[in-house]
């Protein structure tokens, strides 16, 4: 409960314990980091407040990029067009948002809403509407509970804008994709305008405190020379997967998406195996020797083995040693009917989801 | 001078006559005239008002169709689409319009704006952005005259709409082409919102008068007996380019545009040559045995042999039995700058532009 002001030493933790929850996704967090330390320095108040603590009438937005995380490394964001696609939907609405929610934990869609609500004075709400990240604007809790993600702004960094009000969330999906594409390969959205009553049901709550707690977990394991990875498991609830080297990235941009396959070599107690893991700008299917370990809406993500820093999808490169491990996704996603907007299915694979608690479990595999 | 209202026994010849001057594009003839006798059917007025009438801080804005015309035969408009696109950019600038205006000339383009007009109860202004067809949004005169294409609407048929902001009208073209795709192949628009004092310098006036007494000449010749293409030669001050059937129409839809060639083999005294003309929705250049006769801007239309009746390009065929004319652009379309916008190297042909008046000195064709 109640309201916390982010501190700068807590930024570097956050990015970081978003960017294992990010799953390979939600964006580049270097990127990320550097935004919010620059807002910080001007000396704006970043203020974020407990979910419950919303009101029902209090009017939320959720502001983040969308694209291929890729392409940002070549035409990098510079946080006005955040601002600009904020301000666009408030003025479009007639209304001022009381609250900005991230749609997703992730290096930089974890950060983004922390830089806009800084720089122009508008709160944040603890909490996001994936508690991971997901390729597709339809991928939210939000879209579960009928809020609708338009209308929504899209601009890029060159001055286009628009808005978009569609007759459904996978209309919005495509519409903003296509344009996305045709803007560059990546857009600035304000999406999922909504009243504080939905929210609260809707949100996947303190997930900005929990990627506080990953990252500072992480960062004090090192500082005591015990293994970081040991701590992330901790605190997530986790479980080790697989230990190995990158042996082969293959990558292509797809219908304004990153995707691509990771095959890494086992080693120590995984010598002889080989794991697989396809992505989609998140990780979303992880195969030992052609058996599933652990699948999308359950979170899979890669980690240095030595520092435990996560590594995002398009930053997997050969001779990586890494360590993947899986963590169980929020309750939310695990309904028939959120498995048909976040499951194997609806990406392509021909499984059923089975959550990571009892995949493991099979594997015999420890936490 | 004046105003004056649309009767049900012009509706023909309007669709006809602007069909001629769409030069192959513009939209069907067929669906265009449909939507206007339907809405003066339900006793609506359609009001037409001359250009120099329109009060210098009155406020216009141009409905339209955009995509590739082939695409309209798979899914009907309805029209209401046109009405949404003109409420949302009206809702979106805070302000109704006080006129509407065709933004070209062709059997769609040019009625449109008089079905909305007469189901809305706005007046329409006699004139248009081009005096003919062109496929791109920036191709009008209203950029010419420095006219920002947005704030712009954009909808579907299903009820998506977007309201599009670009820093320029190329952008507007890029990012309303690669929706126009999205929804299906067309969408309605509403574009180029304008006060009056502006409109009155850039507009190609009273072309809905001209697609009047083009339809009117054409009908009343064949009533006569005489011959209708000679009719719309005196009436335009245009050519006759060539005489044959057709051999061969090649097309494809790429990048949102309907492109092609049809290779006309020539009778009477056309006999032994062969004509190509390329189109991207609309015709652009005309070549017998590969010596350029007609290019853009200048229009460029292909008849019925007998009945004079303009061929749109989705609607060329092998054995059609055509004339082929060429008439004089509007002046505006002949400075360095507007050539830039729709001259034939814009279109990646590497020839200069040559007014038909020369042209067809040079090659012995009398008008």
């Amino acid at each position: 409960m109640g309201e916390w002001r982010l501190r700068r030493e807590d930024v570097e933790d956050i990015v970081v314990g978003a960017a294992i929850m990010g799953t390979g996704g939600g964006g580049d967090p270097y990127i990320g980091k550097l935004m919010v330390i620059q807002v910080l320095e001007r000396g704006a108040e970043v203020v974020l407040v407990d979910p419950r603590d919303v009101g029902d009438d209090s009017f939320i937005i959720a502001p983040a990029f969308m694209g291929a995380p890729v392409t940002m490394f070549e035409k990098l964001p510079s946080g006005r067009e955040s601002v600009k696609v904020v301000e666009m939907l408030e003025s479009y609405l007639g209304r001022r948002a009381d609250y900005l929610t991230p749609i997703e934990a992730g290096g930089l869609n974890s950060t983004i809403p922390l830089y806009v609500g800084g720089l122009t004075k508008r709160r944040l709400v603890d909490g996001d509407g994936m508690g991971r990240a997901f390729p597709e604007l339809q991928m939210v809790t939000f879209h579960l509970y009928g809020v609708s993600a338009t209308p929504m702004a899209i601009a890029d960094e060159k001055g286009n804008g628009a808005i978009l009000d569609t007759v459904d969330n996978y209309w919005a999906e495509r519409l903003a994709r296509i344009l996305t594409v045709r803007m560059g390969g990546w857009a600035s959205i304000a999406i999922y305008p909504m009243d504080g009553r939905v929210y609260k049901e809707a949100v996947v709550p303190n997930t900005i405190s929990k990627a506080l707690e990953i990252g500072r977990a992480l960062r004090e394991a090192k500082a005591a020379g015990r293994n970081p990875v040991d701590a992330v498991l901790d605190v997530t609830g986790g479980y080790r997967l697989f230990e190995g080297k990158i042996v082969d990235v293959s990558r292509w941009v797809e219908a304004g998406f990153a995707r691509g396959e990771v095959t890494i070599e086992g080693f120590g107690d995984y010598k002889g195996k080989t794991m697989k893991v396809k992505f989609q700008n998140e990780n979303l299917v992880a195969e030992v020797e052609g058996e599933v370990v652990a699948s999308v809406p359950d979170l899979i993500s890669i980690l240095d083995l030595e520092t435990a820093e996560p590594i995002t999808t398009e930053r997997l490169r050969y001779g990586y040693r890494v360590t993947v491990i899986g963590m169980p996704c929020d309750p939310k996603w695990r309904t028939p009917k959120a498995l048909e907007v976040v499951g194997p299915r609806y990406f392509g694979y021909d499984i059923d989801y089975v959550p990571i608690e009892e995949r493991v479990k099979r594997l015999g595999v420890t936490g």
